[in-house]
C-alpha cells in the first residue's frame, strides 16, 4: 500500500503558518507531507527558527516517507520577499496560488487531504482577490455548493448552520432548506469521513430557551422543528432543538456525535473554551478531505519559535486518519 | 452584630424548590433563612423525603440562629393542595405572593437578601399574571428601570446587555444607551457587591469575530466602540470588543472581573459548561440583593430526593456573603 499523500499549505507567509510546517516537519511521518509553499522562504524561516531543513522536490511518483527534518515541496514563489510579522498584499496572490495548485491535485485524487495553515483574509482582498475563507474557496473551486464548517476538539463536535455573516442576518439565513442540507451534509460526512454508523446529531435552538415554546421568537416553530421531523421521517437520528446554553451538559455530549449550532457564536465558544489550543476545523461536504487549524496567522509569533503548534499537528493526525479510514 | 436575614423562595411549589430549601435546612447556617412559602406543604414534602423539619414562625423580631433541621417560615398559602410533578396554575398567584413579600421585606431592609429557587414561568402566566421572570418582576416591584442579570461560578462572571428576547431583535437593542447603561450597572455592582476596587469589564462583540472591521457585520464600528470609547472616558476600565470565541480564553479569564455577553446565548453556554451546576444567577442593579439557582424546576424529580443542591447552597452562601460585604 502506497503511503498517503497530504498537502500542506502554510498559508500567510508573513504569519506563524511556515514555522509550524518546519515545525512539524521535525518529527517522522507515516505519510507523505508535501508542502505547497516558496522553498526559499521556507529555508529562511528554517535558518531563522535554528531548526534543520532538506525540502525534497515533490514528483507526482514520489512514494517513500521521508526522515524526520525533511519535506517534500511543490515550489511556489512569493512575488516579493517575505518579513516576518508585515503583510504584503502584493503576495495575496501567491497564496491562494498554493491553495489552488493544492485543490487541484486533491480533485485529481492525485492527493488524500489537505491541511491549511492560517491565511490573512484582508491581505488577500486587498490584493484584488475575492476571498471569503478556506471553507468558500476550496467549494468554489470543487464545484461544490454546499460545505458544511466543523470545529472538533477531544469529545465534542461542532457544526455551524450558518458561518461567517452578520448575527442580524442570522434568522433570515435559518431555512428549512437549509437545515435539511446542511443537517445530511453532516450525517453523511460523520459516517463516510469519521466511520460513525448512525451518527447521533444535537440540534441547538436559535433563540434563548430554544424559543420557551414561542414565547422567545418562533423560528423553532416555523422552522427548526419541520426541518428536524422531516429528517427524522427520512430515518436521521437528531435530538432538538435545545437551548444552547444546556446542550453542552456532559449527559449530552456523551450522546451526540456533532452539535449543530445555528451560528457562529452559539456554538464556538464551549468548543474553544473546552479544547483549548487542541481544536481543528474540518470542512464537511468537499469531495476530498480538507482539515485546518482553528487559529489566525499570529503575526506577532511569526519566526520567534513560540508560535503553538497543537492544532497544526491535531489537523495533521485528523486529516491522516479520516484518509486512512477510507483507504 | 444581628444575623443576616436571608428570604428564601421556594418557587414552584410541584417541582424541585421544596426539596432544594429542605435539604439546606438540614445544616446550620451562619444566617437566618427564613422561608416565604406554604408550612404545610413543606412538612408534606420533608416526611416524602424522609427529612426532619421544624418551621419556626417568623417574626420581625426574630434573631437566633436555628439550629440544622429547623427554619424560619413566613406561611403563605397555597390555593390548591401541590401534587409533585403537576403544575397547577391555580398556585400562580401563590408563587407570585411569595416573591412580593420577600420582595417587600427586602426593600423594607428588614432581609438582608433574597434567595430564589425556580419557578415556572408558563404556569404564572396561565394563571392570569404577566410574568417574565424574577429579574423583571423585582425590577418592577422595586420601581427599577434597569437591572443586568449576571451568571457566576468560580473564576468567571458573565453579565447579559440582553437577556430573553428572540435572536432576530438582537441587533436592534443594542444600543449605545443600553450599553452605557448596563455596563454601568456592572461596574457599580462589582464595586458595591463584589468588593472590586477598579472592576476590569472584558465586552464581545455582537457579531462572529467580532465584526472583523466591518466585514462580518457593522454594530461594533457603530455602536460598540462608541458606547465603550465614552466608558473609558468616565474612567472604566473596559477591554472589547473581542470576539465572544476567544474571549474566554485563559489569558482574558485571568483579568476579567466580568465578561459582557451581547445575547443570551453568546455568553451562557461556556458559564454553564465551566460551571456544571455549581452557577448561580445574581442580578444587578436591584436595591437588594438577589441571587437564584441557575437551573429550572425539574418537574420529574420533585419528591425524589433527587435534585442537585449545588446551584442553590452556592445562591445562598453568595448572598450571604454579599451581604456580610455590605454590613
Amino acid at each position: 500500500m502506497k503511503p498517503l499523500k497530504i498537502a500542506v499549505t502554510p498559508g500567510e507567509p508573513a504569519g506563524i503558518g511556515p514555522d509550524l510546517v518546519l515545525a512539524v516537519a521535525q518529527k517522522e511521518w507515516q505519510a507523505q507531507l508535501v508542502v505547497f509553499a516558496d522553498g526559499e522562504m521556507l529555508r529562511q524561516r528554517a535558518k531563522r527558527l535554528g531548526l534543520p531543513i532538506t525540502l525534497v522536490p515533490y514528483t507526482v511518483d514520489s512514494d517513500t516517507l521521508l526522515p524526520a527534518g525533511q519535506l517534500y515541496l511543490v515550489d511556489i514563489k512569493t512575488k516579493v520577499p517575505v518579513v516576518c510579522g508585515k503583510l504584503d498584499s502584493e503576495n495575496g496572490h501567491y497564496v491562494v496560488e498554493t491553495l489552488r495548485q493544492a485543490c487541484k491535485k486533491n480533485m485529481d485524487a492525485e492527493f488524500d487531504a489537505v491541511v491549511t495553515g492560517p491565511v490573512h483574509k484582508g491581505s488577500i482582498n486587498q490584493a484584488g482577490i475575492s476571498f471569503s475563507g478556506h471553507t468558500e474557496f476550496f467549494a468554489n473551486e470543487s464545484n461544490t455548493n454546499d460545505v458544511v464548517m466543523m470545529l472538533a476538539t477531544e469529545g465534542l463536535r461542532v457544526v455551524l448552520a450558518t458561518t461567517h455573516i452578520p448575527l442580524a442576518y442570522v434568522s433570515k439565513a435559518i431555512t428549512f432548506e437549509r437545515l435539511h442540507k446542511v443537517i445530511h451534509i453532516v450525517n453523511t460526512d460523520l459516517m463516510l469521513k469519521f466511520g460513525i454508523k448512525k451518527p447521533h446529531i444535537f440540534v441547538c435552538g436559535l433563540n434563548p430557551h430554544a424559543g420557551e415554546d414561542g414565547h422567545l421568537g418562533t423560528e423553532e416553530i416555523t422552522t427548526i422543528n419541520p426541518a428536524l421531523e422531516a429528517l427524522r421521517a427520512e430515518g436521521l437520528n437528531i435530538t432538538g432543538p435545545l437551548p444552547a446554553d444546556t446542550i453542552f451538559n456532559p449527559k449530552y455530549l456523551e450522546q451526540a456525535d456533532a452539535i449543530l449550532a445555528m451560528y457562529h457564536d452559539q456554538g464556538l465558544p464551549v468548543l474553544k473554551y473546552k479544547g483549548f489550543g487542541a481544536s481543528i476545523n474540518i470542512t464537511l461536504g468537499l469531495p476530498f478531505i480538507r482539515t485546518s487549524v482553528d487559529h489566525g496567522t499570529a503575526l506577532d509569533l511569526a519566526g520567534t519559535g513560540e508560535a503553538d503548534t497543537g492544532s497544526f499537528i491535531l489537523a495533521i493526525e485528523k486529516a491522516v486518519s479520516i484518509a486512512a479510514e477510507k483507504q
